[in-house]
């Protein structure tokens, strides 16, 4: 420890600048003193100060002796004295950590007071009974803060007291009263085995060592955890005058938000009481008053206050929360700091400086973070509290829904056309489900993760969902959900909440999302500063279209699974895969190919001008035929069913060889099974086939005079080998198809298999584009099958923290981001403009999108719903790092 | 080009050392010359100017000249002239490869031969009939091998000559006859619109282009493919004076191993013809008679050949294969090279050549292969070629079994107990079978790949398998296996061959396995100088005796899974999974503890003085309870049976609560599911019982005075979180458990998920050593299920030369190999002395294990019948990169 170590400020020594030295309130005093704004004498303990104590347990040495000087130079300026019975200087101590924990550490106010010191107080504030109280509030935050004395101790006393004396409330109490209440807490003390010191000196330094001591309280810690603050930092002690509010009409107190934390407006947003102490208007024992009436009760003091501010908003350039007292006329600042606001409200304050020159686009834009858009976006359930919880799940996709009970596709597609609103309700959901999602208004689902089927279905139709309510019973045979003490049937009403994952009994009033002006402005600022492309994942012309809406440059993964779905072709897939030759399976294709082209074409004409990442058949063939467990009830069923109706052993014999067919392709892991280009490779006239419909769909809207860039995207790839026999196939089919005529299109690769990022620089000679399947990545560089994982052990693993965040929401940086980099570095080692991008359901999420940046792939894609966040996280990124590399 | 590049050598001009540019041949040729031996003059053409043709389609400027000038050193040497009527010299042109591929590549004798030359020959050697027949062979030859007409076109022509004057072979053709024939053959050149040069310098010089070509013929191309070689080396050209050992009874021709290629024994092994050329030795159209009758006929010459032999085998230091003809009493060699030998012939050379001082230890190790060991320490099938084949599937474990078939576990047990030697057949086999399986002499399996469960167990219980054989049904039920057109039932008899994959009907004589001294021998020096460890996996104590029998230093995973499985344990393992608290589970785990501490008592007698790596329970617990379907169909049966037998009702209920268990354990892909350390994290107890039982059991052997030292290990682990606090929980149980006393144990993990590569450097801050398991390694880092993928993709992706390799069998460098290079590259970053094996399948395979020494791994852990073969090829890593370092 240094001889000379400083650990004490006066408030004129400091500077916001040195806010991780002084704490935020600390720093805030001393720069409204450097900006010529008035504020009490007081000075600062540092941080570093209380770092050693920790460290120690003991003050650092020379502390204390620095705090008693400065506290001299308190009384020299306040012409009052610490202890001094006819004008006695009083004290608060306050805590004061460098990031703001609200309400998370102690403050003692009023210390110096002791019995003859309260004889002083009446006189200088002319009312003995309030000298009385702040005695016997000293008393009760001392002997709990300090000493541990539980609260009830002194809480029961009280209510004897007004029991006693039939007072209905604190206010009540007399004088006489307060005197015997003092008496009888002053008992409590020593029933405990406690002392008051009546040194207040003695008070101070305790009062010192019990504000660093707060720093490590269970609350604190527990604070800091949630919110990832350091636990190193420590908290700064502001010893500072008392101001006293309740010096008569002359004197008041009030806090101001410089503009309206709700709607952002620039109009002072204010209260105050005059003749009062902070703690009233925080009580709310007393109305507070508009700030109006005090132009007219005090003005010089208001019209100190609105000088104040203007100064303060021109020094700090933002919407500001402040703290004030008036004592005897004379304004007094409290306390400064950035002001919380609604989401609406950062907006228009952003759009709002920006305007008024106050702060560049740049900084506006790091001030609006990601989780602002997020509540923007999606409407919220507007709660009362007297809403009945029926489930809590996993919060899958954000927003609030609201709708009658249904339990399959079918019967959705019914109630949907007598035009009920609905909520799909299953124990899980499979392609089968989709139809009926898409006419629901959100989902609920028993089992499943954050990337389970309904939640991944969810976010990409951008509807709530909460999956893996795993205290609920599903039973969709006979039509009934259980839930808590509730048993709920079709038609019966329910709210989702998607943000928070909780789901209520009946109908809930929803607020909606409201477009904004603000919003629309910063995008466009964003767009002038990110440097990462945003592009949408889509898997239909709806989408695609919603993408472009919300700003997306193109799409970044198209699936083709729903080519292969809906009525009209299952029967001809299931077909295709019962084939034994490849001239049968050839046969279905070709009736799949023009339906399929059909949709190319949709889908390029809604993209017109931009690219569009498709990515051919992926998942395995089993999906497309029924589940095996009830072909073989329908089997039992029907042998054990007596009737004798013509053809049940034809049906039963058919059933069985479809049976078959399904065991054959059953697969004890089908995620790591048979699927992607695996098939591709096996079936070359499948992927053939798509190729033709991709590539002749081009060349028709082409024709219509659109500008189109088809990419045709290989999933699974692990082995160069792959990309390379699929690449000459393909290409040649391309060829082929346009002869002469000359259209851009490009052939790449998900990397979304852990060897391929180790393979990249071999796999990129076959690759026009790379795309990360941060899906399938994660599983494998896990091991966790997101299907089985979210809901077995993920959830506990975060709930025992032995992972901090899940890795299907927010990139694993460690593990698939290593993957990642490697990626990138031996992709473009071989093909320096390898374009790169990612297309996992991470794509979305703000912390994937810088990480994405850093690491310099060319775009991200996300659900069409997350696009503006993607912009403005792309925007954030990229200021971020200028500025990073400025510094 | 240089001006001077020198294109053709002398055979006095090279040496061995010059094979890469002179081939096999022609380098041998030189050597012999430089060591004193006689042999033909000739010159080598050499690989430069082949690779140059290759290139530019036309032999290099400069080398026909170079060419021609030795052509006339030639005429020179041998005192005839090329081309020359009276007195011809007759070249032949050999192709030599650097690496020899026998039979792949062209070679054309008797060039010179002419209408006008064969007169001279005829003069030459008295025998015009035998002129005849070379010229006649010549234009066959030639024509078909240079200018590629069809080889029955001639050999059509030759059997219309036969038929027309009723001759039975070739020896009976007249002089008259011969001189038809080449009649017919230039007419069939004319036809064919060919022409045969009768200027012999143009004979040589197509014939030497024509063998260039034949470096890239399909044959070539594919046998290099298969064996790996270079397609870049090119091939040499040999021209070589033709040296007659037909000119009467004063010359011979012959070959000769210069010791037995079968046993090994020193003792020349040749054979040889008198008159004859080296075709008729080959052809076998006559007897070859026994070198000794040499010494009795042409003493001169045999000395001379004894004399050669001593002095090429005392140069070559190993066995030797050459050809050499006697040209009127004068012994020429034609060519040497090292002599093909059996595995056994191979150990008991290098052995005995160490004897003879010729070779040093080292140097034996390094001619010895793996698959030498391998054809040693496996019983094969003595077969004779009218073997009935029913199948064809994965060699999945090798060796040969005989037996009959069984189909089912319990059915092998009561067999088993008649003496029968059984062979199981199952469509796949699970750990229901291993009973079964233990009583069997081999396994057949439709289905699984190489690491499936049969095929996995199989090698662990180093049992002959086959696996995979899609082409059978096996019908469990009705107990019938079909395959190709035969249908067997139990007790039918079959032969499986393990080393090749294939299943025959009834019973072939097996060549069981020596044990050989000189293994030993090898083994013993092998231990000298390798530097990575050996250990195996073994699961019981039976497995670990023959471990340590073998040579292994202790257990590099001992798996725990069987100690949950048996008869008297299943039932109490179903239960703990059944159970809803913790205490419930704590009570059934209670009664396996003092199981499963008996099993390691006895497992670490057996292991006394070795370490034995434990694996705490890895599979996912449904692996314990019983099948979904066969759940099913039970229910269905008892639901449909009228029979009203007491207690139908309540067995349907208990079977449907199991039913509803399996159904919640249930996952899309468990490989990625709730498995290893996940289960260990969350039901804490399973670990803390298994290690009270590993730790009470090594306390008790302890004092026993045996000397032990376990070390426990956690599977899955993919995040340092897991081991972390898996570490703290059961170090306490440990200390618990040991008190005061002092037991040296170590705990570390598995690194088989590739995040832990990864994020290595934090995993070592809690293990005491790392196990690469490169089986779920491997799975995850391709997205292979090894249970899927090898008979649905992989054997395909084979086959079409998409991988080169089947990962599961050899460490796949790019991929695998990588992420275990990081991982301990970051391992060993943050503990130095970290500790790092390999005990998945891969751990037998010498590519894998050169690999594993390569990048620095501690031990391999592998069956225990592959530890001969791990020693060996830990040896040969050793030796191999010490030589590498000493260049």
């Amino acid at each position: 420890m240094p001889e000379n170590a400083k650990f004490v400020y006066m408030f004129e020594e400091g500077s916001q600048k040195m806010v991780d030295l002084l704490g935020g309130k600390g720093a805030g005093l001393s720069e409204m003193l450097n900006l010529g704004l008035t504020v009490p004498p007081g000075f600062t303990i540092t941080t570093d100060a209380c770092r050693r104590y920790m460290k120690q347990s003991a003050f650092p040495e020379g502390m204390l002796d620095q705090a008693m000087k400065a506290l001299k130079k308190l009384e020299t300026r306040t012409g009052r004295k610490f202890g001094d019975a006819g004008n006695p200087l009083l004290v608060s101590v306050r805590s004061g950590a460098p990031i703001s924990m609200p309400g998370m550490m102690d403050t003692i106010l009023n210390v110096g007071l002791n019995d003859s010191t309260v004889q002083g107080l009446a006189k200088l504030t002319g009312n003995t009974r309030f000298a009385l109280d702040s005695y016997r509030r000293l008393l009760q935050m001392y002997g709990t803060v300090v000493l541990g004395i539980h609260h009830e101790d002194f809480e029961d006393a009280l209510t004897a007291l007004k029991s006693k004396y039939s007072r209905k409330s604190d206010v009540d109490l007399t004088e006489e009263n307060l005197r015997e209440l003092i008496s009888t807490y002053l008992d409590i003390y020593k029933k405990r085995g406690k002392e008051f010191p009546q040194d207040p000196n003695q008070q101070l330094q305790i009062a010192i060592e019990a504000v660093f001591k707060s720093w490590n309280s269970e609350r604190a810690k527990a604070y800091r955890e949630i919110n990832r603050i350091s636990d190193e930092m420590g908290t700064a002690v502001n010893v500072v005058a008392m101001i006293f509010g309740n010096m008569g009409n002359d004197s008041a107190t009030g806090v101001a938000f410089t503009r309206d934390p709700n709607t952002g407006e620039n109009k002072l947003f204010a209260e105050y009481l005059t003749n009062a102490q902070g703690e009233d208007v925080v009580s709310g024992s007393r109305t507070p008053r508009s700030i109006a009436d005090l132009e007219k009760e005090i003005p010089g003091a208001y019209a100190d206050l609105i000088k104040f501010i203007g100064i303060l908003e021109d020094h700090y350039r933002d919407m500001l929360d402040i703290e004030f007292t008036i004592e005897q006329g004379k304004l007094y600042m409290l306390q400064v700091r950035v002001g919380k606001r609604s989401a609406r409200a950062a907006l228009k304050i952003a759009v709002d400086l920006v305007k008024e020159k106050k702060i560049d686009e740049k900084t506006a834009i790091m001030r609006i973070g990601p989780e602002i858009l997020d509540s923007i976006l999606h409407p919220q359930l507007k709660k009362t509290g007297k809403e009945v919880e029926l489930a809590k799940g996993l919060a899958a996709s954000p927003g609030a829904a609201i709708g009658t009970v249904v339990f399959s596709s079918s019967r959705a597609v019914e109630l949907a056309k007598e035009g009920k609103k609905l909520i799909l309700v299953r124990p899980e959901t499979t392609a089968d489900d989709v139809r009926g999602m898409s006419l629901s208004q959100g989902f609920l689902t028993q089992k499943g993760g954050m990337t389970s089927h309904a939640a991944v279905v969810a976010r990409a139709m951008g509807k709530p969902a909460v999956v893996g309510a795993e205290e609920i019973t599903v039973d969709t045979k006979s039509g009934v959900l259980k839930a808590r003490n509730f048993s709920l049937k079709e038609g019966d009403t329910i709210s989702v909440d998607g943000t928070t994952g909780t789901v209520y009994k009946g109908s809930i009033e929803l607020e909606s999302a409201k477009s904004s002006e603000d919003l629309d402005t910063i995008l466009t600022w964003c767009n002038r500063y990110r440097k990462l492309g945003v592009k949408a994942n889509a898997n239909t012309p709806e989408e695609a279209k919603l993408a472009r809406e919300n700003g997306a440059e193109g799409i970044g993964l198209a699936r083709t699974e729903r080519m292969f779905l809906g009525n009209d072709r299952i029967p001809i897939v299931r077909s295709m895969i019962l084939s034994t030759t490849t001239a049968e399976r050839q046969k279905y294709l070709n009736k799949l190919l023009p339906m399929q082209l059909a949709d190319f074409v949709e889908f390029f004409r809604v993209m017109e001008g931009y690219p569009v990442v498709i990515r051919l058949l992926d998942p395995p063939l089993h999906e497309f035929l029924p589940d095996k467990e009830s072909l073989i009830n329908e089997i039992n069923n029907l042998q054990n069913t007596r009737s004798l109706l013509g053809g049940k052993r034809e049906k039963i014999d058919e059933l069985k060889k479809l049976l078959e067919t399904v065991k054959n392709l059953e697969e004890f892991n089908p995620m790591l099974g048979f699927r992607g280009c695996r098939i591709g490779l096996l079936y070359p006239e499948i992927y053939e086939m798509q190729v033709r419909a991709i590539m002749e769909a081009a060349k028709q809207v082409d024709a219509e005079g659109r500008e189109l860039l088809p990419e045709i995207m290989i999933p699974l790839v692990g082995h160069p080998n792959e990309l390379k026999i699929i690449r000459e196939r393909l290409v040649k089919v391309i060829d082929e198809i346009l002869g002469p005529k000359k259209i851009d299109y490009k052939l790449g690769t998900m990397i979304e298999v852990p060897r391929s990022c180790l393979v990249a620089d071999k796999i990129a000679e076959y690759a026009d584009f790379f795309s990360f399947g941060t899906n399938d990545l994660t599983q494998m560089t896990y091991g966790y099958s997101r299907d089985d994982a979210e809901g077995k052990f993920i959830s506990k693993y975060l709930e025992q923290n032995i992972i901090e965040f899940d890795p299907f929401n927010t990139i694993d940086r460690d593990g698939v981001g290593e993957l990642m980099k490697i990626g990138v570095e031996r992709g473009r080692k071989t093909r320096k403009d390898l374009e790169i991008g990612i297309c996992g359901e991470q794509g979305g999420d703000p912390e994937t999108i810088e990480f994405c940046h850093e690491i310099g792939l060319d775009y991200v894609s996300s659900s069409p719903f997350r696009i503006p966040v993607a912009i403005l996280v792309a925007a954030r990124a990229s200021i971020k790092s200028e500025r990073a590399a400025n510094q």
